[in-house]
């Protein structure tokens, strides 16, 4: 089934507001297996009729959002109208509830809202819980031309959300019919890029029968899509975890941060992190997770030399003879948190995040990173030349990454 | 000029990948006076040729994101050299920083990256420096139809970004022709809300001449852009800074972090940062800013209590008796922190970022802030009742702000 989304509001193309009602319903049709074909966005006024038109000559289902209000530029009702060539009415009932939502609320009603109560002829009134303007389903063929059926759906999304579950989705299953819905699995995997799943996986994975695939990379981690049956993406999966099971860290949507805290908290285990080029970074992606306080007690930002000796014992000895970036140092801060904290594993990074400071021997985007745990300490050092907050991304990615790692997840 | 964005990515139809590029761009076209006419979204593969031929009949500059990467799904190169009937031929200078670009991070280039350095026959290649994919431009009428400029522009926001302001903005600027741009200035406000500039300014705004107003709310921020000429976004200014000065930030783009960096040096101060329930994103923040390790060298992640005790010297007693969320407790890890870090400024929060942990009396989003210096401390108690992400970036902008105040700036 072929399903579009019209989003109008000039406000979305400003970028004033950020579309999100794009992606919110994508999300749900996901859920049953529906996709969009296509997303647009016009501006409030004329532009409406002419997208829906092409649109409604391009797939089997057109969602619009927005420009159901009151005022002058609301105009979807109208260029419906015009599309499917037939007239608005007034509807009874919905003149009613809209009456009803001022008196409840004992507002007076502008004479401009008296057009929120006119829909199409024929078509279906999608009742409103949460605002004044309903919705309007004009199933295939309503007047005549064309064969897709168009939801006229409010622009809040408190107003839009219930509306969708319970008037659009069932609408939308039926028009699909069951054997129309197919499943979708996302494994996010960390610290193996698109490329490498190109060069060595792509084309056995094009060999499975009924299964599309995608990626969605970003920075230090990539997300495979599989969408097909239930044997086909087992069967990718399968193939994704023999080549990369290493790197896959999720199947169900959790990030990195959250799938550490979740295997702390499963093993009885506490971290601590001891951060001089993330800044807090580390400390704050995992206090982004509820629960996080049971695991996380300790963080320690030492951006300075003194930092370091003074907050976590690093000797001024080994800053001197190595300096602060320096695998040496990133062992005794990550032994020194660990001391200092209690915790059963402690993480540390050193790096030098630029733009300034760096040197030929330690160039910027150096960083030594530290894990310990009550087995001993083992250090790392890499490069990762990128802008600054790139850097500092890149590498708590690397130390969350240890951390899952050293939690055997 | 009627311009239309063409972002591709199934991702982005199923949901899973919020369209920030859309808003990204309007924001940017809006702060030169330009305006994107049509945006739409299509999935990777076939759908970005038929899209990309409708919109270059239907304007005069089309923009698209997406699709340059290295693996079979990434065929915008190879969808807009068909709308244009032109071919793709390997670029020296584009393969060449391509190479560069893994040497440099001891990598070894795949042979799918090779496409990358594939351009249109008498495009412009954008560089990018953030990765692997340049950015082509193809100019009105290169293959002898349609008459619209196309960009093709990488799909990571880190590439984008600086292209679209380096190598972007310029040629469309050349193309509108000067008499099109006007003249733009942000005025960054924290701690009021749009709803205040709507009750307060909108009708004397309103009232000045050649003057555009637009607003973008963030989370504790509100950015007023002013479209006009030098004298009416002067007069706007006025008003604006007459009305709600002591929350004007900056006039300059900078954010409140950077604010606050350049302050404390230029005051040549020192601040340290003690975070429970933020856990790390205050420091994170103000690490975010190049030159912050001149400014700040101490930063503290006390997220259980034994931690406040312990490395700040929060008193058992205090806990105790007014429980960690309390202004008695943010007090002391303020003085703590000042102390132990020698610090000119120290601040701190203690809260209950949810969605566990509140009660009656401390319900979740409750925040005591503390603020330090040789002169004494001052506490704050607040509540704000959000989800737990946006209770923490809240909390973090209230604690910026305070230090802002603090340095008089």
């Amino acid at each position: 089934m072929r399903i579009e989304i019209l989003n109008t509001g000039t406000e979305l193309l400003l970028g004033s507001t950020a579309n999100t009602h794009g992606t919110w319903i994508g999300q749900q049709l996901v859920k049953w297996g529906l996709r969009v074909q296509r997303q647009m966005t016009v501006p409030d006024g004329v532009a409406i009729e002419e997208a829906l038109r092409e649109a409604s000559n391009r797939c089997d289902v057109v969602i619009v959002t927005g420009g159901l209000g009151p005022t002058s530029d609301d105009i979807t009702r109208e260029a419906t109208a015009k599309v499917l060539g037939v007239e608005l009415i007034e509807d009874e009932a919905a003149l009613r509830s809209l009456k009803d939502f001022f008196a409840k609320r004992s507002r007076v009603m502008a004479d401009s809202n008296l057009k929120q109560a006119e829909v199409l002829v024929g078509s279906d009134v999608l009742p409103n819980k949460n605002g004044t303007a309903p919705g309007i389903y004009a199933p295939p063929r309503l007047g005549g031309e064309p064969t897709c059926g168009i939801f006229l759906l409010p622009g809040p999304p408190r107003e839009l959300y219930p509306m969708f579950h319970d008037e659009v989705l069932p609408r939308l299953k039926a028009l699909a019919g069951v054997e129309n819905i197919s499943q979708v699995k996302e494994l996010k995997f960390v610290g193996i890029g698109e490329s490498d799943f190109h060069e060595s996986l792509d084309e056995a994975l094009a060999q499975i029968a009924d299964l599309e695939i995608g990626y969605c990379a970003r920075l230090g981690e990539v997300d495979l899509r599989l969408i097909g049956t239930e044997e086909s993406i087992a069967a990718g999966r399968q193939l994704a975890d023999d080549n990369f099971g290493e790197f896959l860290v999720s199947d169900d949507g959790r990030n990195l941060e959250t799938i550490v805290v979740h295997a702390l908290t499963k093993a009885g285990k506490r971290l601590s992190t001891v951060e001089s080029c993330t800044g807090g970074l580390i400390a704050n992606r995992i206090t982004d997770v509820a629960g996080s306080s049971e695991v996380f007690t300790h963080g320690f930002v030492t951006y300075s030399n003194a930092a370091k000796s003074q907050l976590i014992g690093v000797s001024e000895e080994t800053l001197r003879v190595h300096g602060a970036v320096s695998e040496e140092v990133a062992h005794e801060m990550a032994a020194g948190a660990l001391c200092e904290s209690g915790a059963d594993i402690a993480v540390s990074v050193t790096g030098i995040a630029g733009p300034g400071g760096g040197n030929e021997e330690k160039p910027v985007g150096t960083v030594c990173i530290g894990l310990a745990t009550k087995a001993g300490v083992k250090t790392f050092k890499e490069i990762h030349p990128r802008n600054r907050l790139d850097f500092k991304r890149q590498v708590s990615q690397r130390a969350l990454d240890l951390v899952r790692r050293e939690l055997g997840v």
